[in-house]
């Protein structure tokens, strides 16, 4: 449905390629009537819904999936003071229906807080319900006034996985904000995209929370993005929205809470990660076409390379591998360039030739290329298409270490921060992460980085001289 | 989360029945603070999720899934006059983002042609572009001024499944009017719910389309309830959002046009059709437990018996079944209640003697009781869960069939609406429909229904005598 014209822009200028890609790649349409409004190609909700099944996979071992509305009373939404204050000016308010005006405006959910802890306050009874953990996958909204751009800053978020948790104690929320960082974890190896984990400073961390943990990675323009969250709530909303549970001796104590999301932005960055001068590359797991057979039907025997192609399709569909046969009236060449730009794994080619030889040729996205037996279709393909998730996870895990240095003064505090993440000494005084924002244009992304050892770093704040310890700067989406 | 208190009123009560069923199966809590909007508990999105991989699944063979946005401005949604005159009444508007008043006020999709037909205007290039077949699965909003009721008529529908597709002619779209019903039909037989296919009355058809198709079941009270529709829109949307293509002469012509949808109405079906005066009934297929083991443990043989339950359970997850073990400290008898009232498909009990013999007992929803062998307890398992369905589908089949009677006079006509769905003749004219209607209190739902021979049906109109065809009337919800 996109049209092919000229080419992509090099990954090197970074924004071209992006806007670029998800159009040529059908990822989204950029053309809905409505500013921060985009819509999702088939192929590109493809891609969507295989890293969203592993993410429910992986929430479902220690979660229940639920939904709650989208539409939350003026009143509900309006308890939190905080909450109010950090959302207060992105909520879409719906006043009317039909003609008529509404008695009670309601929100569209920037977040699902305020929907779902008046019903907890209700299904909380006893310690005996706790720990308490529920999931959704839901879109919500925020009216934004930057600059948008699809699957980053967005007026819908059409893909909000929110958790929200329910423990006894302070020390039970702790641990599942611990659980949850390690379900992240685990969900961006397998996706192949090194993260960087670390303490939000106070202003930054989420509205009405004790402390937000980020999960961030670093785009190709060494810009950070956030690609997902995790908060102790404490007991601050819990009082506000009376979550009590009578505990073991029959008192009644307010309970503790935790929530975290993730959203589409981790499709941006799957894309942004791995994606190079030919377009799309993804972890064969989550192509939406893990492998082409593309015949090479040359003269007389073209009948005979179609029907060996169309065998080939049929035993690796059987062997429950998404192929595709390409048998299009086009040049093969036209072929790769279609393919490789939407990110199939793994491209199998076959002619004459090969079929005289009972062997077909396969060259992976990444460019790893091969012989593979036809009497061995599938575990050839099988072991092609295993050995790319590692080397993709290598590949862009030295990208983001490249990213990453200390900085022991100003001017390399700046350089650092220019092409990526510069780890810094800082007192924890908010005057001094004003500086160290001032000087490099970028912000204070976090304390407790669980970045292994960075050595390098000296202990005086970079700006007053006093005790500090390590934190990171940088330009965030 | 829901509190065990009273008994469930029998289903003979039906509204009372459902009400309560809705939370004591845990299936939607009504709780929610804005009238029309509820809340999926886990165990009702657990049968919702099963229900909606199989659409999914059936969707997928012959069409993409994508995703639109939720707001459509105002002037697209004000292109299409009848369309507009369908649903200005029900539709809610969304002014403000923060504290701005927006230029352009935003309609929360009541359904998505609006939103999607523009773009379909950019993607349609050529007859090489058809059919185009997509669809989503989305929340959609109507301000409902009548009596709401969870799953039924809601301002929230959480679980929207629309599909648009466009064709070249409107013989080709109409072959797809058939095969989407095609699709429903085998969904709803796979769900055991019998439907009737009609073709509604013009002035009920859907604002814009050319005709509708709707999917009925007849509840337990005799009222219908439409579960699914099919429009064949001609070219009147195309013509409104010019929707073109080249065809095969390098002539520029309108696209024709179908959509059809199924809502969270077809798990309201499933909970009403299927349910009975001790809970949830489901086809094994769509329980979120298939099988639930209940050690019934006796003096100190009690370790032994929750070890061979243990392992039961282990076998059965292996083998791919829902199974969950109920280890609680409670009587058996309440258990069993406690897993009815949610539609677990088999119980297996198992206690000293049982294992002393190498046998469990099985006891399916339906109440067929046997022995199974532990060393075949697989096979055994899915033997008797097999037949579940088909006996669910044949006691179903049979409630319908007798909820839907020919009547020849106004008296027969009177009482058959009173229990059912009549099949009476109708000329056509509108005045007649208005008789038919004020003499039941119900409404004409449609002719050309797909019921097979009901005898004893006059050809002559009941009202005016005219010659008449076959048409349904029955109270709907």
């Amino acid at each position: 449905m996109a049209e092919e014209e000229g080419a992509l822009p090099p990954k090197s200028d970074f924004s071209a390629w992006y806007n670029d890609l998800l159009w040529r790649a059908e990822i989204m349409d950029v053309r809905y009537p409505v500013k921060g409004l985009y819509v999702w190609y088939p192929h590109g909700f493809a891609i969507r819904r295989h890293v969203y099944g592993l993410l429910r996979e992986m929430m479902d071992r220690s979660h229940q999936e639920t939904l709650f509305p989208l539409l939350i009373p003026e009143h509900e939404f309006m308890k939190e003071a905080e909450h109010i204050k950090g959302f207060e000016d992105e909520v879409y308010w719906v006043t009317h229906g039909g003609k008529d005006q509404l008695d009670v405006p309601l929100a569209l959910r920037p977040t699902s807080e305020t929907a779902i802890y008046p019903m907890y306050a209700l299904w909380v009874r006893s310690h005996a319900d706790l720990p308490l953990r529920l999931y959704q996958i839901v879109n919500t909204f925020r009216y934004e006034t930057k600059h948008t751009r699809p699957l980053i800053r967005l007026r819908e978020i059409t893909s909000f996985k929110e958790a929200h948790t329910v423990h006894s104690t302070w020390n039970d929320a702790q641990e599942q904000v611990e659980a949850a960082i390690a379900i992240y974890q685990e969900f961006y190896d397998r996706l192949c995209i090194p993260v960087i984990v670390s303490k939000r400073p106070e202003w930054d961390k989420f509205p009405g929370a004790d402390y937000t943990i980020a999960i961030d990675t670093v785009m190709p323009d060494g810009k950070t993005l956030q690609i997902g969250t995790v908060h102790h709530l404490g007991d601050h909303f819990s009082r506000t929205f009376s979550i009590m549970y009578e505990d073991a001796l029959g008192a009644q104590q307010y309970a503790h809470q935790t929530c975290y999301g993730i959203s589409e932005r981790s499709i941006a960055a799957l894309i942004s990660v791995h994606g190079d001068d030919r377009g799309l590359v993804l972890p064969p797991e989550f192509s939406p076409v893990q492998v082409v057979v593309i015949p090479i039907p040359i003269g007389k025997r073209k009948d005979e390379v179609l029907l060996a192609a169309s065998r080939l399709l049929e035993t690796l569909q059987k062997a429950g591998i998404r192929a595709r046969l390409d048998d299009r009236d086009l040049r093969p060449g036209a072929k790769y360039y279609y393919w490789e730009m939407r990110g199939a794994a793994l491209r199998i080619e076959i002619g004459p030739r090969d079929i005289d030889a009972g062997m077909v040729v396969s060259v992976t996205r990444t460019g790893q290329r091969s012989q593979i037996p036809v009497d061995q279709l599938v575990s050839g393909v099988t072991d092609v298409l295993g050995g790319e998730a590692a080397r993709m996870k290598v590949r862009a895990g030295e990208m983001l270490r490249s990213r990453i240095r200390p900085a022991g003064t100003t001017d390399e505090l700046v350089a650092a921060v220019g092409e990526g993440v510069a780890v810094v000494s800082w007192c924890g005084e908010k005057n001094c992460a004003d500086s160290l924002e001032e000087v490099t244009g970028g912000s204070v992304l976090g304390t407790e980085a669980r970045l292994g050892d960075i050595g390098g770093i000296p202990t005086a704040c970079l700006i007053c001289g006093s005790n500090g310890k390590a934190t990171l700067v940088g330009r965030a989406y």
